[in-house]
């Protein structure tokens, strides 16, 4: 190959993102200069947070760069090394970004074992979107057995992991999602108690109907409406882990309207961005390769086929199209 | 004295608080049984919670019962004792409510040691109001030197202490406080670097001028657009005390709207209780009682006179016309 495709910010979406924000491109292969290495990537991963550095607003990261190539991350195979850590053949994680190809200096990659877990899982519940559920989880909702957590975008590559967590860890384990194939899915499937289909009308009824006991903590991937119906159950002392709020992201206001339960019930909240806790990855990491190789822990994926198809998957997650942990194959 | 006044709860609050929700009653000084005391109330203490408590909702406390003496802190004087404990004459701190005598048990009166500091203080900033404002900043907002604070309700009896112990910890303390007057009372005399006055209608722009370095710890005592003007300044990190939120005890919705801030700059937000944290409340008397012997940390108070006064005062504060820390005078 002398040359390969890459996805680049060609618009700042005003609103909903639309195709035209996206262009593609084909750039010539670069000569690797002496420590680097030049990486095929056979999975892009497609994440929400992507669609906040899209935007030109004071955050926790820079703005994705208009006409540069879409960040992201990804799994693949080095072709070419000049560097002595890396040898042709080895599978790395990376984030090369929405690319057919890539070069690194190799100080962002990892090397990955593929003798027991496939490569595409390291971009779901063996990485970031796993570590992102237990660090929540463990960290700041810190569960006790017998509790109730609620988690919103369940059967999603963070929420499905959070419920898996928690049930292992004794809880009452309860998801919400939208659509019946979905929440059979994750009771059926990914073992929650109950599963509340937010698109059926009856949230709140629904919601105290799976939540006898009050809920004590919320893994909230979504915000809007149901983070407020979640608040209203709140037990005394709840923790609430703010991971995303997806249902604002397209420039929708997401008041939370039930702002007296913080007070009322004593709950904390926290907002956090996992990448902000490379210290506790390990650990993380260590816990869910584990599970995910015994098959104790599940996970689906929805995979588009070609970078082409990158766009409409990206818009389709975004307006929850997707069913289980969003990727994009390139080879 | 054969009888003296109390005030009840003659009807629950339809949004606002109106004087036909109390009812004045003249009753018995009733026979004291063996173990009990009889004490001549002082002060009696009126504070934002006694508004939640009106309700008949789902709340940290039990409802306050109709019919029954208004709850409340007080400051008085033994003048009976059946109790080995406690003499005729001693100080003593209760929650005997809004009435102009009580009968107590003696398990939940305090002695109080008036020698080097007044009685009503112990209703101020060395009582309830002072602890609260100890234990969100020292407990929640975790202040380090250098770092900006802004207090809502910045002349009251919390948000006075709360910015008071900030600079003393080496923090920019930012006040927020309806008027002129009250603004120049939080700079001039509580030594605040500077105070917003929310009714000249500049707040965001104010807010901005008056945090150059955005915020870091936010003490929220008020809630609604005022606190959401902070959030939008916040400083990754940032923590929030949530300790009430008179603007929405009226029944008036307080949505928070900048709930992505959140996420954004990964705050944690808490709310509490400070009757729950008992245990740090000698550390926290202790440090406040030196500061205001010692002339180092100052207060206000705003006295009503009578019993009779007490609903008057009580929506007064509602509305933010007290002036300091609200107290009704009994003798």
């Amino acid at each position: 190959m002398t040359s390969y495709k890459r996805m680049v910010l060609a618009s700042r979406p005003q609103g909903e993102v639309v195709p035209a924000n996206f262009r593609l491109e084909e750039i010539p292969v670069p000569a690797l200069k002496d420590g680097e290495v030049l990486i095929r990537n056979h999975f892009l991963s497609l994440d929400p947070y992507m669609r906040m550095r899209m935007e030109d607003v004071k955050s926790y990261a820079a703005p994705q760069a208009i006409g540069e190539t879409m960040i992201g991350g990804t799994v693949g195979e080095i072709v070419e090394s000049k560097n002595p850590k890396f040898a042709t053949g080895d599978k790395v994680i990376g984030m090369l970004g929405w690319a057919e190809m890539g070069v690194s200096d190799g100080a962002l990659l990892r090397k990955l074992d593929t003798r027991n877990l496939p490569l595409s899982a390291y971009l779901g519940a063996v990485g970031m979107p796993g570590v992102t559920a237990w660090y929540g989880l463990t960290q700041i909702i810190q569960p006790k057995e017998g509790e109730t957590v609620v988690v919103s975008a369940a059967s999603g590559a963070v929420g499905s992991v959070v419920g898996q967590l928690a049930r292992q860890r004794g809880l009452r384990a309860v998801g919400i999602a939208g659509g019946a194939e979905k929440c059979a899915y994750v009771v059926n499937e990914l073992g929650f108690d109950v599963c509340i289909d937010y698109k059926a009308g009856n949230l709140v009824a629904d919601l105290a109907k799976a939540t006898p006991n009050g809920i004590d903590g919320v893994f909230e991937n979504v915000g809007g409406e149901i983070f407020d119906a979640c608040l209203a159950r709140m037990n005394p002392f709840g923790r609430i882990a703010l991971c995303g709020m997806i249902a604002g992201y397209e420039g929708n206001p997401t008041p939370i309207n039930n702002v007296s339960a913080f007070l009322k019930m004593r709950l904390t909240m926290r907002g956090f961005i996992v990448s902000e806790h490379m210290d506790l990855w390990p650990q993380a990491l260590t816990e869910l390769g584990t599970l995910v190789a015994t098959g104790k822990l599940k996970f689906r994926e929805s995979v588009a086929q070609g970078l082409e198809a990158a766009p409409d998957a990206f818009i389709g997650m975004l307006k929850g199209r997707n069913f289980g942990k969003q990727l994009v194959k390139l080879v």
